[in-house]
């Protein structure tokens, strides 16, 4: 298969700063899309995947799953896109299509596991998938996603993960104009959060364990934000909502939300991958058919969905714009969440 | 208020044996029914309540919800029932009627608390209710079941509570004819779970520990059994269920259970009121949007319902008849798991 070298950036070693290096692109086939990456979002997922926190990951590692560029080749079968189109690559770029889940347009909970943006298993070169870390992307169209031509370039490419992630289960749990959602914890994710189920309607809460979040949740769109280390306001919302999503990375005692939940609530992972330490008590989730769920991003189509959405509402993510030079300092920042709401690269850098 | 008396078993404290006792009965005002008991089944709530297992018991503790009987008068606005016809009483005998819970047929989760069968706060005569030990109850006609009249009685009157339990999530998660539903532990609970996931159309499996319970389990209806201990048999069921009913009344280690769900899959615990010690393991549940929920006993039109669907399929449950002076020595019994399936008393023995 030919291919072409572009740059990117990208580590070595789960100890080595991210620099740069030239990685191989597979020529379009006729399927594809041949994208010129302006804007790339920065993850948690990236720098967990760099520094191979969760295992498993392949070097040279290059992230980067939340990507906007403008397409510079199309293959002989793609209608859905021509050249010099704005578009889209979020998480996923390719799945078997055959199992129970693609057919439902759940790639995200493909059966045989969906291929991510980055270190996924690459069908068409061999070895390990490249993320947007880079000048050029290579997808199947069909993984391509459209954007609306309204929004801030930069601004809509956290909404590839950090968007989709808390849309999916919105969505998913049926969340609109009576909702009642929380949010807990306010970063990349959790701010977006609250940005969608208000723009679906829903009277939004924030949990936050200090007061510093307040003024800026409002401003994001929450009605309310509630000190869940306060047992008094946390007392107040006892049995009130019909979704908590939950955005916080790690470990953490969710009791104390459950008890927030109305009937029928569920309170939905979305962003703590491992063992939840404390103790479930099961008479809240028993005496009120209350439930504990995960949910990991989110479908081609429902991706699609999301993006037409914030389209029409003018919803797009908080940002700051690096250089790709700045990402190793970008990632202390990250761990330190000294970041309002999302680190995005302009490629343009490289 | 005018009451009577009638002969009951019961205990006085929560180490003493139950004995015989006298208790009052308010006479039938305008909404009432009286009933005279013909059967009670014996729930592990029972023993639970008699001897203060939860905490709470107000002595003396008269147990017993799933009633079965005969009615001997009406109240003058009752048109549901009529003398001689045969009644049952579940685990519910009033609750605010206002609330949203309630106003969506869900009495097992009013807001306000229902008013249990006995151990709740008794609205009419003050103190607390007491349950179906005894030879005669009275409760409001609103929270009276009507009895199919083609089925054993004593083998009807576990579906009051054990039927109701497992019949309100197979209902709520949508189990039908091409649903595949799974079922931990084989009790009373258990084996109810087979019969009505069965009856539904499901395709039934039981998780059981040891494999003395597979012909058992057969004959209830399971289509399968799986030896929850052995690993290879577990993994052959990886992703398989989209509910599964656990009704192991003890702590437990759900996480190999959740692995075996389908995608949006719901793990329910309808046994077990504590805390769960062993962590959660959250990527099967985000990479799955698999769910760990709660459910509990369930609403009068859906006991109704259960029933109704009961005597179509002709459907009971497994009993075996005491007489009401055995009583001690069946809770002995039920804590070595020594019966198949539910103790039911024939009161007429009082």
């Amino acid at each position: 298969m030919n291919t072409f070298s572009v740059k990117a950036f990208g580590a070595e070693s789960k100890t080595a700063d991210l620099a740069e290096m030239n990685i191989e692109r597979r020529e379009v086939t006729a399927n594809d899309i041949e994208i010129e990456i302006l804007y790339c979002g920065v993850c948690h997922s990236d720098l967990h995947t760099a520094r191979n926190d969760w295992g498993g990951t392949k070097y040279p590692s290059v992230p980067g799953h939340e990507i906007i560029g403008k397409i510079t080749k199309v293959g002989s079968d793609v209608s859905k896109f021509k050249v010099g189109d704005l578009a889209g690559v979020g998480c996923i770029v390719d799945s078997c299509g055959t199992c129970d889940s693609c057919k439902q347009d759940l790639e995200q909970y493909c059966l045989e596991g969906f291929v991510g943006t980055y270190n996924g298993k690459d069908e068409h070169l061999g070895g390990y998938t490249f993320g947007g870390y880079s000048q050029k992307v290579v997808v199947n169209a069909d993984y391509g996603l459209k954007i609306p031509k309204n929004l801030d370039l930069a601004a809509v490419a956290p909404l590839l993960c950090a968007g989709i992630t808390t849309w999916s289960p919105l969505k998913h749990w049926n969340v609109g104009a009576n909702s009642k959602v929380a949010v807990v914890g306010l970063g990349g994710l959790g701010h977006m959060a609250i940005k969608l189920a208000k723009g679906l309607g829903a009277e939004v809460t924030l949990f936050s364990r200090t007061p510093g979040k307040t003024e800026d949740a409002k401003k994001l769109g929450a009605d309310h934000v509630v000190i869940s280390t306060d047992n008094s306001q946390m007392d107040s919302v006892k049995g009130k909502f019909d979704l908590i999503i939950d955005t916080v990375p790690y470990d953490h005692d969710v009791n104390p939300y459950i008890s927030t939940l109305n009937i029928n609530g569920t309170h939905v992972l979305v962003g703590f991958i491992g063992k939840m330490e404390d103790a479930l008590f099961t008479p809240p989730m028993i005496m009120g058919r209350r439930s504990v769920a995960g949910s990991v991003i989110g479908g081609i189509a429902e991706t699609q969905e999301m993006l037409d959405f914030c389209g029409e509402h003018n919803i797009v993510s908080e940002i700051e714009i690096i250089k790709m030079q700045d990402i190793n300092e970008a990632y202390k920042r990250m761990l330190k969440s000294d970041v309002r709401y999302r680190f995005v690269i302009d490629m343009q850098s490289l």
